[in-house]
């Protein structure tokens, strides 16, 4: 019954590795606290660099210093 | 004053129907609880199915085998 | 498989309330978008009144001018 | 380390007036708590005017009215 | 730089347990997508059973119930 | 009618510095983008150290080492 929400950077994630994320959460959940994983929920939600910040500055303005 | 959050999966849910949604969960919030609807937000995310898991698999992937 | 997030003030908002907001929600998904409710998770987030804030300020300091 | 999530409706807010909410927000968190700018993240969510709700109706609608 | 929110019920979940969740979805979005673990956020919501529902009534409910 | 979710380590934090923090955020986006005050909403999230991590450990263990 657990929810997951896990927020990254919208830089080109593949379906398959995101597939990866939602299977390897689940399985996570299972091993520690014995969740079933017919009712976990993982939501992955991709933002775009403009709207994503970090030491008071955007994603796409650090990526351009080559972070 | 109440803020609400419903998470679906993106399928083309026209605007017809999520303003139902809107206005369906105001209306509950005033007849539980009597919240003011004049300051009841509501928000409506909606999620590619890539991005969207239940039982450690993608939706996606889900939709392809007939769920 | 939709997922609601319902944040309210905690003010004594007793469990009976609660249930009802439960089976409220998931049954306005249900008749809207055909959702079925063995899916649908609904969380209620109860936040003190002073980590509120509306116009500026704190809901404690609305309540305490009578609002 | 804080962490905030910013919802906005989308109606063509500029990448510079993001970047300027994140500083602002980020230099808040130092002044007020003397949180490290470097590991504050700050994620912006820009929401179509359809799937906002105010007052039981969209904002779209709202928006029609003149609001 | 991801962001990870995990939301499970309130059941006296330990501090190791909760340790090793951050530890394995830290390590996953490493692998997975070569996240930078330093700057990986992961926040645990434990929540009263009152307040989840799932099938349109509480956890409290379904737990008296035998499930 | 912006949203706007903190989320801090739950560590003492006054209500005054509370009242503070949603005074402010309220402000920026006033002044940033004219949202109007009386319809922003701010919520404050405070997180155990335990239910914490970032570099794949628990704020509490970090504290214990003096960070």
């Amino acid at each position: 019954m657990p929810y997951v929400n896990i927020k990254i950077t919208r830089e080109g994630v593949t379906a398959e590795r995101k597939a990866r994320l939602i299977a390897g959460v689940t399985e996570l959940l299972r091993e520690v606290l014995d969740k079933n994983p017919a009712t976990t929920v993982v939501v992955i939600d991709e933002v775009d660099t403009d709207n994503w910040g970090i030491g008071g500055e955007t994603v796409t303005v650090r990526r351009a210093r080559g972070f």
